[in-house]
């Protein structure tokens, strides 16, 4: 963890990454009832909203579009990820070298670690020469910190949570996206277990406006400084609206239900 | 994905591979019909056909006859290749660095990959560092997308081929090479995953030159921009007059009826 | 092994480090009963202490925390560590590279290896790599020397503690950090068996202050050249307390009693 | 595939390997019945013979008797090769890097590839960054092409004699070392597989003159350019009989017949 | 095998090596006779006498007291070892670079191989890199040839000793050291296996003077240029008596009686 108050994906000590790795992750079925957002330019230009702080994106989408957005979007380099056709232990390939990134015009890196898994040992260490090489660009570095694999059945469990952040501080991380516990005193503890350091809610499956709204509240409330969202923003028709309220909520620190009625 | 409308790969916005590695990947039986192409010579003055824009060889096969054909072939690069005599998961080793690549003329590079192999972890990030490294020399980079291995009962059906296409675009090719997935909905719907990147279908084993050409007319029609053909070009006893034919359909856009009947 | 007298985290040939990696290795859990010691500056503060000679944590911790701290504490930097959610063979991932722990300002290097694992011949080897590396720098060699794995069931019999403590200095360690082996006499034993080398005792499991100073003065007598500890000072209401007695008990000599007692 | 007409293990287009590599690749019993050529300058002597082209050896041999002989004698450095006590699928280490033997003095490099092994792939590359390198020296590289493990159990069949000269030329390699696959015909079809690159017989055990040179007969009118033979020379008493036999044989294309009877 | 006769640790053609790795080999349990030995003073004490060519340790060993005994001492940097927990085919882990072995002031490198275990590869190319890298440094490289692992049930037969001692001189070892196969014949037989290379006998378990020199008798009758000694050394309790007759049997070639009655 390095101060990073400065960097361009903070506003107001807060960040919202607007994710869209799921054409990798998980596959074109993530855009079947949204087939236009197959056009990674639609989803560029929903990042230009004041509201995102950061894009996060594979290397070939941001070869191929952030040309056109770079003066309207933070880059969020995401280095590694792996097709939901991987049969093996979680693991994560790395698609992307942070000089290349850094090429691109990375605003920032972000690099998924499972801990747990029986690849956890490899992923600390490829998570350690990605940030070590970032902070020679003076990149920040977010962890997607997800507990998964081998003895580990359900990963949103308060401790595992906690545990989650914890190592994303104790690795180097300068903002952990962490999966929401499923309470705000659970939040809090994970924030907690971060120190000092950025925790950040990690978005999930397409959920209604305001049932979305009163967790990323719930969240902010706890100690999050943010939010990583992808499918509850660009899988909506119109994710103007939702980001318009999103920017209270995480901001402004209104309620959900005040950012909505406005 | 970047610009690659003025690499000599491509014409007209188009590109036609004629790929010859079969006697690596196949062995000498796919020559059984045609012996005399065992003979590289042979399928190299075939390249010369104002309709190829590419040839893809393995290295040694480039090393001993790309110097005299130089001046009328470019050389699409393909790094990587196995027997069929590999029995274990899906796999490719790498034969041909980058650099050695450029040295010897490569135009263009072509790499082959498993997604949902137990080895796509390890593929992707072989890719990872082929790509980059041609980035450095400005050569586009054609993937060999072809989803295979542990999980993957039949690797047609139209959603994983919108998956290989999505995948090369994610992880930063200028071309993706994939399968026909059966029908022209299907091979729609996996061009669009691409975004703007190109994709090229897949010639597989050889058929007869209508119904072959009917599918690289659909293919066309889908969105494709051109073909990668092997056997159905040099298994023929006369592949001229199907390259001839194949120059009107993907370049030309004509019919495969009008285009035979010339 | 070379001489360390001069280094900063020795004090008339004894040294105290006070480790706080236990939230990688063991999770927020370790902190449930003293909850504000998840926020490391409340350990640094501790480590001001003139009793301690060196504070072990992990990368990201160091990173955050000890610029505030480095005139007033000394830098162990634990360069490998991993989860408990691993279910592997005993194994440790490399977080920090030496050159990175230099920069951040390390004062030592501190380094797992469990032998008698099925990870051990790799084990060594990245010991090897990190302790001629720190030779480069002259940051003296901490071994947190733990046989553990296949084939050892009882990993502090004295034998084993013994053979611990020998292969640290047989590698190259300068310090070998070892469990307490149950009796001074084999205490005395793994001290001879580590030759000129200096041994230190773990702390282990947070005891009594009477019974934890009495094993300290136990193996000080026997021969040990300090502690670690970790959870015995902060995991303590007032570690100031505590470690008042440790330095007379190891600097001074003086007994458990007499320490408890002043 | 480079030009290798002008290299110093070729004469007149041909090529004759004298190869000793036994003890490493047997270990001393194929010496049992000629315990005097344990000693390798007796074979170095041997290797005198203008009918030798160059002498496969391993490292070691070379470092101790090649200074003695590099007048007389072309060094063909093999650069891997295993004991027969390994129990693994097939495999061979490298025992000699392509820098060094052109140190040594080497004048071609051998490698050997077991396509069909499960180390296939793992193969594969280490011969790429072989052959590679041995092109920044100009050296040639022989692979000895053998088919072998999983999957292959009869490694003489004709497809798979013709597939091994077929990778060999895939691959890179300038000369192909292969097994006779009991026909002229289909050891024709193997060299024909091969394109314009050499392809040389390997010698097998011993058997009687007549048979062998009768064997090499066949393979050079098949199209063979000539041989690497070990144990069917250095097992005879006087091994200058069949070289001046295999010399006619092999560069004035006498019958097996012709040259024994001179 | 390069000329080593000027080496320091050759005297008159003959090489006497004293051996003190037990430590981690097989643990502080070696020491229990002789517990003062564990200080390895004592043992570089022992070394000083004339007989001893070289003194063979591990990295740590040497840092901590080579530095006093540089005069009188030859060291012979053991590079690789392992502790006798490993429970895992054969394999021994590299716990010292070359280079800093060089640094520390190493006269010679020695090097564990296990021909035969399912590691035999990897060693075998991890040999190449320390035997390479030796070269430049102009040390000789003495190589522990000791055949064991799967498939292999009595590592002292004779055709495995032979093998042994081949294997050293095919992979470019200057002495090999191999155990006794258990008569003379089989000795001389090992010995002429490795052509001009050096080959000394590896000492064993300790046993009574008489019976140890007579062995050491035999085998440099047989051919043998010297011997490597451990525990029937340094486990008396008067090494100096051992090293006066060992150096009477070594290099005056006398008998084993002659050399005790003296």
């Amino acid at each position: 963890m390095i101060p990073i108050d400065d960097s361009p994906i903070v506003r107001d000590g807060k960040t919202l990454i607007l994710a869209m790795d799921h054409g990798l992750e998980h596959g074109p079925t993530d855009f079947a009832d949204v087939p236009e957002k197959l056009d990674p330019e639609t989803v560029f230009e929903t990042a230009t909203h004041d509201a995102v702080t950061a894009m996060a994106v594979q290397k070939g989408i941001a070869e191929g579009y952030y040309p056109s957005y770079e003066d309207d979007v933070n880059l969020l380099a995401k280095l590694n990820g792996t097709s939901n056709m991987w049969m093996g232990e979680p693991d994560s390939s790395i698609n992307w070298s942070v000089d290349y990134a850094a090429e691109v015009g990375a605003d920032a890196i972000g690099f998924t670690v499972y801990s747990g898994s029986n690849h956890e040992v490899e992923m600390y260490e490829e998570f350690r020469k990605a940030q070590e090489k970032a902070r020679e660009y003076d990149l920040p570095v977010v962890m997607w910190s997800y507990p998964r694999g081998q003895g580990l059945k359900n990963d949103t469990k308060p401790g595992t949570i906690a545990y989650a952040s914890r190592i994303a501080l104790e690795l180097g991380a300068d903002i952990a996206k962490v999966k929401y516990p499923g309470s705000p005193e659970a939040m809090q503890h994970a924030c907690k277990a971060a120190g000092d350091m950025n925790v950040v809610m990690s978005g999930g499956s397409k959920t209604s406006d305001y049932e979305f709204l009163s967790t990323v509240e719930a969240a902010v409330n706890a100690g999050c400084t943010g939010l990583a969202v992808g499918r509850n923003v660009w899988q909506r028709d119109d994710p103007t609206r939702l980001l318009d309220a999103l920017e209270k909520v995480i901001y402004e620190e209104e309620t959900a239900d005040a950012a909505l009625e406005d």
